[in-house]
């Protein structure tokens, strides 16, 4: 068989933000984004799912090894968020708007670079159980 | 980078429905549909998940609002089938079986329309937790 | 050890029901029951949870055995509610509202007679994810 | 019959906080509450079942009107709550460390006051779906 | 309307394994398969989603059946794999480590030849609520 | 305020067992267990609710610090039960049938001799999402 096989990792953190255009006065800011705005910053826990694509090895019947690639997520990716303000603590996000898309597009590029590049890679994040983005898309 | 991303909504009504083909014989509609074809009705709390695809604005970093995405549902679908009998009371099933897959296809074409066309949709409509549609398939 | 154990099985069914009290005019059952008064009906999957208390069996570990109470369910409660109209399919209704705390009253009283009355018994009835009612209250 | 139904009805809120006591040095801050110390805030998605208990009524069939209770959470908790940093922006916070077990108990204490004596009322909270509290304790 | 529909089962099994090279030494299992290579077995409670896509039939607006999938996944699937040991008693994985991916693909093969050709069909299983396989991927 | 809080903290093992009276004949094990009885194993994801009451410090407003509560769960239960077959690899069920019920006996047995006595502790513990037991009893 020669089909490829997508693997499933979830992952959690929770972490503060507001949703801030800069460019815009106070009073647009508002308008666009609401109670997202607040100055004082809210919060989410985030729900992560890490998608990983390819075939299986014949020695292992693993496309990776889901141990692995959950340390390598623990340690690239929630070490970096939890329990942070994404706008003050994380350098990515110090002129990047945090909606749930750039969130995942921030968590892609990082682990994008430590994933073999023949496995495809896609992320899916929860900012509440009715909100939640899928980058890239499919 | 210019990768497009989902993102989801999920809302939620209930509604009564009966499955029946009126140009079948009552014995063959109970064939065919069980329990499902009880005269008396029955019903459902029906979970819908909104997918729209696109690249983020770079202005809002979002694809599309999802408060605005939110209050769109709700009012061209969440207020057309909530407390609803779908046969007796939606006009598009007066002459449509409201099967899980016609109820997801009468809520595309319901939000195709009020969506910008560079946007892709999807619907994903769960009867049960255990049985569910997504249309268009992908 | 002598203290007591609680084993839950969930089951689940899915029904139609309107909110209605006969001795009232039109307009008050509107103002009262609201949407859910609509005369066409709606309806709901409904999440079952039968809880029982009581001391193991030295010889089998077993409170009761899981396996017969869930069958127990599925032919006294499930047989009776799934894929009806609860107002005009099921007997305890006729003259009863099927409010969620109604139901759950009902099916306490089926399985009262059929369960060991040394063995305490709760209904926990889920309505929708967010509606639920439990008797008797703990 | 004379026993009494207790009804939930579950609602969502999403808040930024921190965990500190200000009559401690900086490092026994962090030594006790470690990442939830972060000055500069963190956050959760809140997941609020309020639980009322009493006789369900003979004319409604109700213990509460769910649709009243949830307006009612909404109006005199969410409204407070939602989109907030529990330290900064909720006056019963300035002075008391915004834990789960807190938080609880001033929602139970805002509620309390808006329900009828005769009826019960208890609280649980999720602060994460692994970590969730409840007051007062049954 | 000519665009496909996907329509989803969700099925439960509960099974025995341990993840294991018969030939490799016993340090190289373990070092590879860690606490999974237990030679006494481990098990887990396994979800599984059976996807199929097609046009829905005119006559029934079913892509197919779900009742005649839930009936057919039981006694093809669910039959083979439930309470079981996998390595010991189930003959596809005498020769095969029972992976998430490896089980994904046998439970594939097994439903690829009883559904119509002209229909897709994706296999989705969790081994837990946080690890999870697809196949074929999409 | 006086009233005590109850916090919960959720954790998970998997593990395989078979259920077994060995004072009984193989028939009448097979009758009484059916499928549970296969003497190859099967096996669960088991998801544990750890429930602890108590009066909030008025220094901390913990009832019990969650982190602290989380690594005791693991290190004294998860340790023990995680990736491993009951029945062989357990002391505890060498002459004790693992059923739900005597898992959350012998569970709480672990934990009661390590959390401060006057702290009330309750276990639950899912088998599957749909059978679950609860001890001692509340």
């Amino acid at each position: 068989m020669n089909k490829k096989v997508s693997v499933y990792r979830k992952e959690h953190f929770c972490a503060a933000h507001r949703l801030n255009n800069p460019s815009w006065s106070e009073e647009k800011n508002y308008n666009v984004f609401g109670k997202c705005n607040n100055p004082n910053y809210h919060g989410h826990n985030y729900e992560l799912n890490v998608k990983v694509t390819g075939k299986p090895s014949p020695d292992t019947g693993f496309v990776i090894d889901l141990k692995y690639l959950s340390d390598l997520i623990k340690e690239t990716v929630i070490e970096k968020l939890d329990h942070k303000n994404l706008n003050l603590d994380v350098p990515e996000f110090s002129d990047l708007n945090p909606t749930a898309e750039n969130i995942a597009i921030v968590i892609f590029n990082i682990l994008r670079d430590k994933i073999d590049q023949e496995l495809d890679l896609q992320i899916r994040l929860y900012e509440t159980p009715r909100n939640f983005v899928e980058y890239p898309a499919s």
